[in-house]
């Protein structure tokens, strides 16, 4: 990702002037804020403005559960709490607006999380820009053989080089071919909102995405999953990333309590029990699936 | 559009087999399901199951307001009262579920309304079809020259051809690539997830959208509008039409008080209080933007 | 709870009248359409409408993953996979109405679940009926010393006797007083929406509650629970019967998945792998706090 | 409303720390934060934190329509742009969290607004405050004759004493008895979450509330409405007070083409246009109904 010269200034201009505000301040979110982070080839994630801190969780909690909570707890031993216990309220308390720019096809994965704002680059309204995911090597992945909806090892050789040039070619001649449609030049040009159609999935698109922090990690917890696809995973994890420095404390039990957690079922939990009483328990005798045994089996390493 | 002798024969068993139910039953709806009505080129809107009727709508009203309205209203006169006074809530009590299939960029707008659920067909657990929307002739609409996002007549002559000619020859090309290189004739293939990435936006999706009949009508206000894009708004009428045989007080309301209704600002209502006074009001003394002003002279024809 | 012969009238005649529809029927369903199953002591909940079953859900799902899913599964397995694998959209695809009479301090738990559609009974408009909600003896709980927000042992003797009569002459004068302030005998009469401010939350109200089926298994997950306060719970109880009879594939996955299930944290999961690898893993060397330790030893039994 | 001396230092404090940011900063905000502007007879709402201002809502504006806008349009003609053709989408930048302290019969209008986070005082967990709604005599309103949901003119004399009597006498026993209840000394002391029913809901509570800006506005306009309760309109009224300071381009276009709007039907809208062309429009040859018609002089002034 390059960004103009014109872009870095105005980003460069908006850190340059602090002003002083009453609000709750994270120190490690200022230091984010208008940043580009790259993504992907020309992609980026960057922070416009947050409301609230690990403070705010806290603020809002006690709210609800008024002076008892005043002694008891340390912010963070509170925060921990409230995550274990899927007491969501708190912190959708937190609100963050992002600036990311992404090929269409992570885009149309991306805005099935509904419980969130979108302004979106309108291409009925504006020319989009030649600007195509391309992947690197290492990400030009084969079909899975296990899994229907999942990627393999990455393609080599002759089959890969092909691909790219295709990926490379179609792009460009579908980009040519949209200029010259909505051209004016010596014709009427045809209407944005049809030429649109004739570009592909791996176009960039970019938007503003405001979320709270409760949304925000449940996106997380699916996108920056393993079962994700790749390209929508690393904008994930470039989020997460700004969301420890944001709000360390709830991001820590984010952690332990959701990426790190595992869900066991009635049945697996009743084979564990069995399990640790000394029992052995196997996939004839356990009363699950073939499949949720071998799932079971990855749990316990 | 085309259905598969397969499709059409589900269809036919579907609408063969009629079972009691205790359930609210829309006659006019009863008529519609499963049908596909065709809507462009390849798609179609289709009624799957859907949930109350016009009672259903001034049962859930008489909960809210008791006894007292028993007496006063007739069903019809009750759903106007509700629509013209913004009473939202008893139309959210009715419920659709329709199975849509649409090109991609039209999906695109559509998903943009959150309050719905959806299932759309997932391309990166299979294969698309190779079906492409090409604009008929008279839809193959120049850029506006008056707004932004609007378009102007139909293009002609060799402009129209070439157009066309790009479109088609473009999706070929690219469904062509996406096939080779997804296939798993004597290479890996590439991943699905990837592979889709070279598909252009006028490609078909298809999906199940369900959602309340409050949120369509708010939906339909938008995009059955004069302002929306053609492509959307085909669909748009013809959901309108299926509407209006499942609650027809409803959707006349609807007509009547949002389709068909005006919002005037302030300055409007002001100006038109003293022009129905006698006054001369003009560009110059009404107190409104010159666009404003060319709003209102719209409004009253 | 005695319905009113009227109520009872009114349930019987739509009961009697079966109407074909080509929908999906689910005969579970119908069983309880339009009967009030009672819930503490004024108190009910029945089924007004629905929309899909068991089959709907894998419906919607086979759209998704298109031609692939097909062959290979049943249905029971699909939901089960859907369930465990944490894919909500196909469940949204079933939706329930419901008709519940509720104490008011349970409706405000209630409507806290946002993702719903409700008309509630309007105390504006309409007046109460003189209906409270007195615990039975052996819900009349002490507060527990263990559990900010739990309770204890049921009370006895002359302490639970002068609560409930405390509970009863409140209830019973507050109504008189309600009653007396709207009456427009030789009075003005206070504006109802006023007067009601005068009733204590164990009031009755009642609403129409529409919800999909994703949603109502997140509410039934946490109200259901036994954290949870019992006055809901047992509306929650009562509805889990319901569904359990509507969808039964979706309803035992979600028993398995999610009512008896466990999520473990990053810390626990580490604890347990040490404790299948032979090693003794004690509260002192667990690395979890006090209060994590005493859950992991409960949820190992 | 007289806050503890403790808050009003917690206020004063927080208000004496400004710390720089980088983030869109609103003077007119920056002057409400914390501070409590009294509602009611016990009631606040005050700001606690904030995002966006009337640039932010440009800012977003602006990515969905690109270059374009860039050269067209100050802000304020953007924004009244915005609002006139019903874009809602970037006024859902904007993001405020408030603290208010409501009637519980209040809070339970102003709940059914589903789009916003809430963390309220758990009375599960807590024990309420002696705090109770009593209306001024000037609110003390007689049901309205006309209007089954409204209020008529103030009660007097005796009548009004009886009632104010009533209200102060029922909170204060039902307090008592709530709070003996309650009690550890020399008993087990009932559940709080058990005790709580015996409370009328004129007893105060408080949230924290967080909106998006669209949301809001949308709150506004109903409850900033002549026809909303008065109870709650004087909420809507010091929040309206609020936004204005907070983004004064933005309120001023939602005064304009929103609070003093007026939506006339199509039958309104083809009445008005025979009325300027000279037509005597009657309510016989009006082709409204009664009510309507009403309504539409009520309009015309």
């Amino acid at each position: 990702m390059t960004l103009t010269p014109e872009a870095q200034a105005e980003i460069d201009a908006l850190r340059a002037a602090p002003r002083p505000t009453l609000r709750a301040v994270s120190e490690g979110m200022e230091a984010h804020l208008y940043k580009a982070i790259p993504v992907l080839d020309h992609g980026f994630v960057r922070v416009v403005d947050y409301m609230g801190d690990d403070s705010a969780i806290c603020q809002a909690a006690r709210v609800s559960y008024g002076k008892g909570t005043k002694s008891v707890s340390n912010d963070e031993g509170l925060i921990r709490y409230l995550m274990r216990h899927w007491h969501s309220t708190p912190f959708e308390m937190c609100e963050v607006k992002l600036h990311v720019k992404l090929p269409v096809f992570v885009a149309r994965q991306w805005i099935r999380h509904r419980t969130a704002n979108v302004n979106e680059y309108s291409a009925r309204y504006s020319i989009l820009d030649r600007e195509f995911y391309i992947p690197a090597p290492e990400a030009l992945a084969a079909q899975s053989v296990v899994n229907n909806q999942g990627r393999g090892e990455a393609l080599t050789g002759e089959e890969a080089a092909r691909v790219l040039d295709w990926l490379k070619q179609d792009s460009t001649r579908a980009y040519d071919h949209y200029a010259e449609m909505i051209s004016q030049d010596g014709q009427q040009g045809l209407a944005r909102e049809l030429a649109r159609m004739n570009l592909p999935a791996n176009i960039y698109t970019q938007w503003y995405w405001k979320v709270d922090l409760h949304n925000l990690f449940h996106f997380l917890r699916l996108r920056a999953d393993a079962h994700a696809q790749y390209e929508i995973r690393v904008y994930a994890d470039a989020i997460c990333d700004v969301v420890k420095d944001w709000v360390p404390f709830a991001y820590k039990a984010f952690e332990d309590y959701r990426l790190g957690a595992v869900t066991m079922s009635a049945q697996m939990v009743e084979c564990l029990r069995r399990m640790l009483n000394g029992e052995q328990v196997t996939e004839e005798n356990c009363g699950m699936s073939k499949r949720e045994w071998r799932e079971f089996q990855g749990v316990l390493g």
